[in-house]
Formats: C-alpha cells, sequence, structure tokens
C-alpha cells in the first residue's frame, strides 16, 4: 500500500499551512497560543510567523505588556492584501460575499433564483451577475480581487469537470469553462459539503474538535466529514452523500430517481411532503416558493398549529433515524447542523432530533456526542469556500503548499 | 483544532513500521520493492531493515544474483522469533489459530459453541480452552507465545473496558480480567470490525488501495473501513457499525433493540426470516444451528430450489441498497466481503449485490467502484488480531512505536 508520505520538507510547509489555520480560527492570537494549539515547538512557530509577517500574509497587530514585563505581540491575518468572494449557489438564490483576506465579511449580494429555472446559462449569469453587482456596490476593482470561490450543488470533481446530482443541473466540464469565462477572476469550484466541512473545520467546532460531523439541510441535504482534522473527500470526492443514503427501503421518490432517500424526507421538499400527508389542505402547501414554507412553518409552529407541529416531529423522527446511521457508521465526536432550514426551524426541530438521534445510535457510537446547531452562522458556504479560494491563492503565489487536493 | 504532530523522531518510528507492514504484506521482498511501496529512501530503508535484522525481526532468507552482477538480498519476516495467537470468538463458534512471527498459519483448533449460550462465563472458559487445546496439540510451550489476539464481537475501549452488542452478553472491565486471567499470556482485545480492517489492510486489498471498507457477514454484520490507510476507529471505537444503521424505518425488530437495522436483513436470522416470509414450511428453517442453514442455503440455491433462489435475490437487494449507503457516505475505492455467510454464499449473493449497489450510489460515488469478496481467506479475523498482537508484543518489547491506540 502506497500512502503519500511527509518528508522534512513537507512537514515545513504543513507548518506554515497549520500556523496560518490556527491564527484564521483564532481571529487574534499569539506565538505561545498558536504554538499550544498547533503543537509545533515555540521556535517554529517563530520563524514560520515571522516568513509570514515578511510576506505580508500575517501582521503584528499590537504589542501588550507580558505578567512577567516582557511585551507580547498579537498576530491576525493580514487583512488588506486584497479581496477574496465566496459564492453560494442554493437552488434558491445565489449570495455572493465579500471577504477581505483576514476572511472577515464585508459584504453581500444575494439575488433570488427562480427554483423551478435549472438551465445551466441561467446559472452561470446569475453567479456573474451577483458577484459584478457585489464588486461595483463595494467600489472593489478586478485587480483587488485574489480569487473567487463558487460553491456548486453536486459532485466536483478535477479531472471530469462538474457533475450535479440535481436532475436538470447538466453541467459538464464546457459549462465549467463558460463560468470561468463569465466570472474572469482566478476561480476555484468545490462540492458544497467539503465546502461547509472547511468552514466548520476551521471557523467553527472543528477548532474544539478532530472529529465532526457537518449537516446542511435545505432543497438538498448532505453531510460534511472532518476526520483528525481532515476533510474527507471519497475516492471520488462523493463522500458525504448521506442525503442520498436510504431512510426507507422503497421509500418515496427522491429527485435523484432513486426511492427512499434520506433527502426526500427531510429536504424541504420532503417536509412539504410529510405536511401534505397530514393536512393535504394546509394553506403552507400553497406558497410557492420552498423558503416561504419553510419561514411559515416556523411561525405556524409558534401559533401552535397542530398540523404543522406534528409534521415538524415527523421530520425530527426522520433527521434523528438518519443522522444516527452516520453516527453508527463514522463515530464522530460532535454533529453540526447547518443550512436554511436549521437557521429557521432548528430550535423546533433540534430536541427531537437529539433525542431520537441518541436512542437510535448503535452501542457506543453515540457516547458523549454532542448535536449542536453550527455557529459559523448563514454565510458558512460562502465563507468556506472564500477559504478555500484564498488558500489557493497562497498556494498559487508559491506561500503555501495547501492539502486541498481539487484545484478547478 | 489539536492535531496528533510527527516529529522526526516519530517519522522514524513510523518508518520501521511501514517496512514491517511492507515486509509482512509482501511475505518475501527486498529492500528495493519495500522502497517502492513505501515511498521511503533506499538509504533509509537499508537503515532501518539492518537495525529490525539485528533485533531478530527480519531475516534475510536467499541472495540471488542481480542482473548487474551484484547479488540482491531477500528479506522476510522472522517466523522463528515465537509464535502469536489470534482468537475468533463468533456467536457460533471458537477458533484458535497458531502464527509463526511471519504470521504464517501453523494450526487452529475450532471449538463449535452452542449460539443460544451466551454466558459470559461459558465464553471465557471456551476461548482458554481453545487456546490451551491449541498449544497442546502442537506442542507449544507457554513461554514461547509472545501474545494473544481476541477478536470479542462487540465495542472495545480501552479505558472502559469490553461493553458487547449482543444482548445478553454484558461483558464489562470484570469479564476482561478474568478472560486476562484465564489465558494467562499477554493479551490484546479488540473488536472484530477493527481487526477485519487490519486482516485487509496488510493481507489483503489495502496492499494496492488506499481507501477501502470490508464487510463482515455472519449472525452480525459490520464494516471495518480504512482511509488513506490508516483504520477508522471513531470517537469511542464504534465506527463501522454499519449492521446497526437503518435499511427500513421501523422495519424488522433487530437484535439489538431498534427496529430496521440493517443486520436484521443480512445477518442470518434476517435471511432465515426472507425465507420464512417467502416460504414458511421450508425444511431449511427447521435446522437448529445458523451455519447448518447457511450450508443448506448454497446446496438448495445449487439444486434451484424457488424459495431458496427469491430469498437469495431478496438478500442481495437489501445487501446492495445497504452497501450503496456506505458507499454514498464513505465513498471507498474498493468494497471487499468476508464472513462465513461469504464463503459459503457469495457467489450466490455477488451479482445482484453488485448490480443493485451500483445503480443505488448516488452521484459519483460508486464510479470506478470495485467491490470482491475479500481474498484474506477464511481466518481474517484471527489473522487481523494476531497481527495486533504481534505489533504489540514488538512496541511492548521497544522494538517499534505502534499506531494502534487501544490496549488492553
Ligand atoms: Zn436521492
Ligand atoms: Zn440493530
Amino acid at each position: 500500500m502506497v500512502v503519500a508520505r511527509r518528508t522534512s520538507r513537507d512537514i515545513r510547509s504543513e507548518s506554515r499551512l497549520d500556523v496560518l489555520h490556527a491564527v484564521l480560527s483564532a481571529g487574534e492570537t499569539t506565538r505561545g497560543a498558536v504554538a499550544a494549539s498547533t503543537g509545533l515547538s515555540a521556535a517554529t512557530v517563530a520563524t514560520v510567523v515571522g516568513e509570514l509577517i515578511v510576506e505580508g500574509i500575517l501582521v503584528e497587530t499590537k504589542t501588550t505588556a507580558g505578567r512577567i514585563g516582557r511585551p507580547t505581540a498579537t498576530i491576525a491575518m493580514s487583512a488588506e492584501r486584497g479581496r477574496v468572494v465566496g459564492v453560494d449557489v442554493a437552488e434558491t438564490y445565489v449570495r455572493a460575499v465579500l471577504f477581505d483576506t483576514a476572511l472577515a465579511q464585508l459584504a453581500a449580494v444575494e439575488l433570488a433564483r427562480d427554483e423551478h429555472d435549472l438551465d445551466p446559462d441561467s446559472v452561470v449569469d446569475a453567479i456573474g451577475r451577483a458577484i459584478d453587482r457585489l464588486l461595483a456596490q463595494e467600489r472593489v476593482s478586478r485587480g483587488a480581487v485574489l480569487g473567487v470561490g463558487v460553491a456548486l450543488p453536486g459532485l466536483v470533481q478535477g479531472d471530469t469537470g462538474v457533475s450535479v446530482v440535481v436532475p436538470n443541473w447538466s453541467w459538464h466540464t464546457v459549462e465549467l469553462d463558460r463560468l470561468r469565462e463569465r466570472v474572469g477572476l482566478p476561480l476555484v469550484v468545490d462540492n458544497p459539503l467539503k465546502v461547509i466541512a472547511t468552514a466548520e473545520l476551521w471557523l467553527g467546532r472543528g477548532r474544539s474538535h478532530t472529529s465532526l460531523v457537518t449537516v446542511n439541510l435545505g432543497t438538498g441535504v448532505g453531510a460534511g466529514i472532518v476526520l483528525e482534522g481532515s476533510i474527507l473527500r471519497g475516492a471520488t470526492n462523493s463522500a458525504g452523500e448521506w442525503g442520498h443514503s436510504l431512510l426507507v427501503l422503497d421509500g418515496r421518490r427522491c429527485r435523484c430517481g432513486r426511492d427512499g432517500c434520506v433527502e426526500a424526507y427531510v429536504g424541504v421538499p420532503g417536509i412539504q411532503q410529510t405536511l401534505r400527508e397530514i393536512a393535504p389542505e394546509h394553506a403552507l402547501l400553497a406558497l410557492d416558493l420552498q423558503r416561504d414554507f419553510i419561514i411559515g412553518m416556523a411561525e405556524k409552529a409558534d401559533e401552535g398549529d397542530a398540523a404543522v407541529s406534528e409534521a415538524i416531529d415527523r421530520t425530527a423522527y426522520y433527521l434523528g433515524s438518519a443522522l444516527a446511521d452516520l453516527v453508527a457508521v463514522v463515530n464522530p465526536e460532535i454533529v453540526t447542523l447547518t443550512g436554511w432550514t436549521v437557521w429557521r426551524l432548528g430550535e423546533h426541530l433540534l430536541p427531537a432530533t437529539r433525542e431520537r438521534l441518541l436512542s437510535q445510535s448503535p452501542g457506543g457510537s453515540a457516547q458523549g456526542l454532542e448535536i449542536v446547531v453550527s455557529d459559523v452562522g448563514t454565510s458558512s458556504v460562502a465563507t468556506g469556500v472564500a477559504t478555500i479560494a484564498l488558500e489557493r491563492f497562497l498556494a498559487d503565489a508559491g506561500l503555501l503548499t495547501t492539502r486541498i487536493p481539487i484545484a478547478l
């Protein structure tokens, strides 16, 4: 078996990446704290931080007197190196977010998309328009943008272009070329599951846990998996397609064409179907857009609507069962929930989901398991893919060896 | 996030372990082949092999003239360093296998167990008797046994002792102490899923693939998972409990107490249930022991028994569906099948299982996926746990730093 082997030179490169991630995670920190969190020696951290400051990636922000009289310098990412854009492409919207090079969020533009229009051209166009509008609105020159990251639903593979699970989004390499041309800036494209895992790893619970699963709930559902501090990509960049694993053998038809997938029960159309089974004439079912439906569910639940409450309970039962399967196989330390269903409906769903998850997880697999709403926030996809774009820029500039295996 | 960091010293220890595993995998090999398969430099391999020969772990077996006239030495594990025993404890039997220190199988003793007797004392006693009989039969003195490895169904945790998923096998630390006392030899205990993964990693498809899932089918079912050349243990050593993930929400009652688990459909009692649903009066259902039932299934299938053929087809449908879930989440390069159901029924099950698996795996997750019967053979559990015992002996003797995190 041949496994990639780390040489002394790799270790030096990885030290730089680890220091960068430690500073990124912390916001502002000290050399001592970086040494503690990375496990690197103080001497190595001092050397690497010095190099990264010379290269303009890190800055010293302030110096405070230490307890024994020696001043301690605070370090942070250099915010003014340039700008990075992260684009979250969902069925229902395109959201472009502007970041500085410390990955602080500066501004965002969101274009609502007609979720019924799945024409690749219109998706490419919406991405391009969102970026254009963002840069114009914030008066950022294109030259100042070091990189753009785009998270596309579906599987993204480096060698074969983009293949998308969503029916009718039959993207191929040609669409990717068209996207690259339309954006006209250095571009990385990745799978949203890998992107939310990146965000959770560097800016969320990955800062305190070495193995985690982060689950995205929206129109589609899926899982980002982090093991021993690394994102699980899988043999064909397809790991985490839990949304299309079985919940009910021969159950509801899923939009992927198979029957009984998790997504057919806990994706938004699945939640709509559950409400339809309980109350076929419910007013929420007349709403055209999925986001309005989910907002309505939260409001009606607060008002004590019995059918909605039962639909939420059933959804929690489905979700807890499906999460238990993930916990049984992967056995992570923590499960975090993200995505727009969670931001609207999370507090209603979480207690019953947790209860079902814990009762369904076999043996000791849920022992000590935490299940929480992700604290990365509503821009987790944009933030994650912007992180990848920044890392790619630093790698292309020869400033970093990246662990990112996908380069598009 | 704190991740274990490799130092130069770790790299030296890991080089020794990698060389050892390379030689173990190859049987007989050369320094050059070890360098090629490990990615280590020729100089490092020469140094490490030299040290391991001095310590009596490796031997030079023969020297052949090279093409350019320089002789090439063949190296192998030293077989005569001592003996190692691997014990496979299943519901239906206890099998103790004697190995030399090159992990060649020398002899085996198998005691049939009454699968209805789940009393811990009788299990401890059966393990002890199997080892005693093996050593007596082969005239091996206890002093020559460097280590004994025992694979116990259930979850094995270093700090809390053994907890077992099988109902009525309520093993605790006290039973583990009793086992240690009864065996009276250096003992390691591990979970069969981790053990079959070890065997597949070092002696099976792990030699040619970096990510794999190996699935064990017997009374119970489960998956050993190897990612980037390492065994996935999980936060509580519970990874791979795929047998107790859902196949059918609210489906058949599983012996773990939950409903609809994979095991309730593709474990042997599940296959019996499937046949019962098709032909309640079938003669095979009158057999008392599960092994006789599986042997009978293979025979009747060969004879063209329609009910048996349908039961096998349905089982393949269940198995392919459940494997697709594992592939969706983990996205391995290869799936291998092992366990006594597979050895008897594998050729009948495999074609329809493969077809269902490939059609059910979402997106590109099954692209290029192989699914095969494991070639580790019928002693994979004993071999895997003997490998762990040998590695533990070498680590305890200070000859190796092991990656094995579980030490019991
Ligand atoms: Zn699906
Ligand atoms: Zn079960």
